[in-house]
């Protein structure tokens, strides 16, 4: 039997609800597959705060770092929105990021033909988006320094950040990129903004010193305002995308709500060496948490993520996806995704539902 | 008589054609209104790189400076686009805004009835959106320095950029927003990154503070990934959006492609005192230059912006608005808006029509 340590963060909102479907998902896969999971589960974001006054406690990032692999359900809240940068639940993920020294966010957007109509987008754009897009995660203007509040010359009151990549930054998260590509449809797209940004024009030489050792991979550049653009004008020119910390924010999100179902998209966020971190990308929706109407799909196959690319265990991860298309396909959906004709579920009942056709 | 004197910058590709069309509907609207036009025509982008070696030759500046308002077409193409920075298209377009001091740049996206089949999105999402974004056009981390490209303290290449926003330079575009919402529908939404970024903690502060003076207006505010993604979802929830330089680089460029039709949007760049820059937001489409193929409609609009914000010439801006909504309303469409239903119109064409129902 093959054993691995899980480090929960179940945090605020709808997080723990999640959370716990997803353990569940893992134990039976588990089970049949002949996988051991140890659970440890540890606060972090608002709750962490409630429970000991930080983001992120030291003994949740040790705790973390000794695992095999690090589950998050989602962080944040209205209670703890006004609260100081050092005392937000935001400022603790960003911690864990760099704690865990996991530069490469994998966050897949599909449409999966079940949930085509969920998509604002007309049918024939929607159908088939298939993208990747690989951001890196603890660099750029997210970290840079200097960063602060101060006075310019003519004492004015100024606030700033810096962009900042080095090669070994840039270098890293493009094979990550490369790699992700080469096991897609072998299509890579870099967007930056090299017009106008020193820090772009940069990250666009190593991006094509890389490249070199990847012939077999189409690599293409656009800015990323025009990247903005194509996201919605034809989401399906893109196979894998591989941008900055900042603009792969905001394109990440405009990716996912393209497919319609963000209650739906799993990420996973990993490093050199050592766990990674897997975790939905939707929010804490604290308006419904506690109310088991959340949607466990993006947390569940964030779970299948975490056994893929987390600990090599390729199968199991196959069985949870199938296991999820197979639960829609039956017509199970939570109110995120619900279109009228179909059996609305609670969280709960919905992973039932992913247990039996596990 | 009013006159007025218009500095014209066709610049590259189709840049000169839509000019072309532009500067008669401005004639004719003149000679029904009682203005008079005095046209120059400056180079400027590619077509000042070739003639004079710089993208922005100083002439063109100070003619530019000396005018009642700049009108301009498109600049860039591939020929240029291996260029270092200072002798980049791109480059001479930040000089004229940074020379001009236009910080406030005005940028509506809205669907007209007659082209909502054109947008990607689903007909009941895009029917109806109208919203304007303000975005600060002078500062931010298009033009903050430090910038360039060195080494850090592990002898690493670098690449970096500076996000800086001083008071006054928040405060002046929050001011231009709030006006901009107070003539719309009142409400303001002002986006930033302040979760992580201490300029957005900064712009969030200010533009708070500015509020104050604008009671009637309604502001929220709204995280740039979130912003990114509710453009998709639900793009009639936003009136009038402020943000920063490449935030508004970014949404802005989304928001256009949500309304489907990029060749019929206009801009405006305005600063405290001195002429208004006005322009299509498409770029120069190298590909369809000189073939008489491109929409004018962007550039005709830009020109009654420039009409309404520039001269305040309020009832010939709104007879070309009029005139192009019934271009439009007769079925006459070039290619990038022709849906198989209208009457397929080239360039020249197309601006025929409008000058018939000015
Ligand atoms: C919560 C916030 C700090 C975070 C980010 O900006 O990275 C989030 O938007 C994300 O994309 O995971
Ligand atoms: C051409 C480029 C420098 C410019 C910008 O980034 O501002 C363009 O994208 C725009 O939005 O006008």
């Amino acid at each position: 039997k093959r054993r691995y340590t899980i480090t929960l963060l179940p945090g605020d909102g709808i997080g723990p609800e999640v959370i716990s479907v997803a353990k569940n998902v893992l134990n039976l896969t588990g089970s049949l597959e002949g996988i051991e999971f140890g659970f440890k589960e540890m606060p972090m974001g608002g709750a962490a705060l409630d429970l000991t006054g930080v983001p992120l406690p030291e003994e949740t990032l040790s705790t973390a770092k000794q695992s095999d692999a690090v589950l998050l359900g989602a962080i944040g809240g209205y209670k703890w929105d006004k609260n100081e940068k050092h005392l937000k639940p935001e400022t603790g993920l960003l911690q864990l990021r760099e704690g865990l020294k996991v530069f490469a966010n994998l966050r897949p957007a599909s449409v999966l033909p079940q949930l085509v109509d969920a998509s604002t987008l007309k049918k024939e754009v929607a159908e088939g988006v298939d993208l990747m897009v690989v951001r890196e995660l603890t660099g750029g203007i997210y970290f840079g320094k200097p960063r602060g509040f101060g006075m310019n010359e003519n004492g004015e009151e100024i606030g700033f950040n810096t962009e900042i990549y080095a090669a070994y930054e840039i270098d890293r998260i493009a094979r990550v990129a490369f790699e992700t590509a080469r096991k897609r449809r072998g299509k890579l797209c870099s967007v930056d903004k090299a017009n106008v940004l020193e820090a772009s024009m940069f990250w666009r030489k190593r991006v094509m010193a890389i490249a070199l050792e990847y012939p077999d991979v189409e690599l293409t550049h656009m800015y990323v305002d025009n990247a903005a653009m194509q996201l919605v004008r034809n989401p399906k020119q893109f196979d894998t995308i591989v941008t900055n910390n900042i603009f792969g924010d905001i394109l990440s999100d405009e990716a996912s709500m393209i497919t319609g179902s963000i209650g739906m998209l799993p990420s996973a966020s990993l490093g050199e060496a050592g766990p990674g971190l897997f975790e939905p990308i939707h929010g804490s929706a604290p308006d419904i948490a506690g109310q088991d109407k959340a949607n466990p799909l993006a947390t569940i196959l964030s779970a299948a993520m975490l056994l893929k690319y987390g600990l090599g265990e390729e199968e199991a991860a196959l069985r949870i996806e199938t296991a999820v298309l197979d639960t829609l396909s039956k017509g199970f959906r939570t109110g995120d995704i619900y279109s009228g004709e179909n059996k609305l579920v609670g969280c709960k009942e919905m992973g039932d539902e992913v247990l039996k056709s596990i």
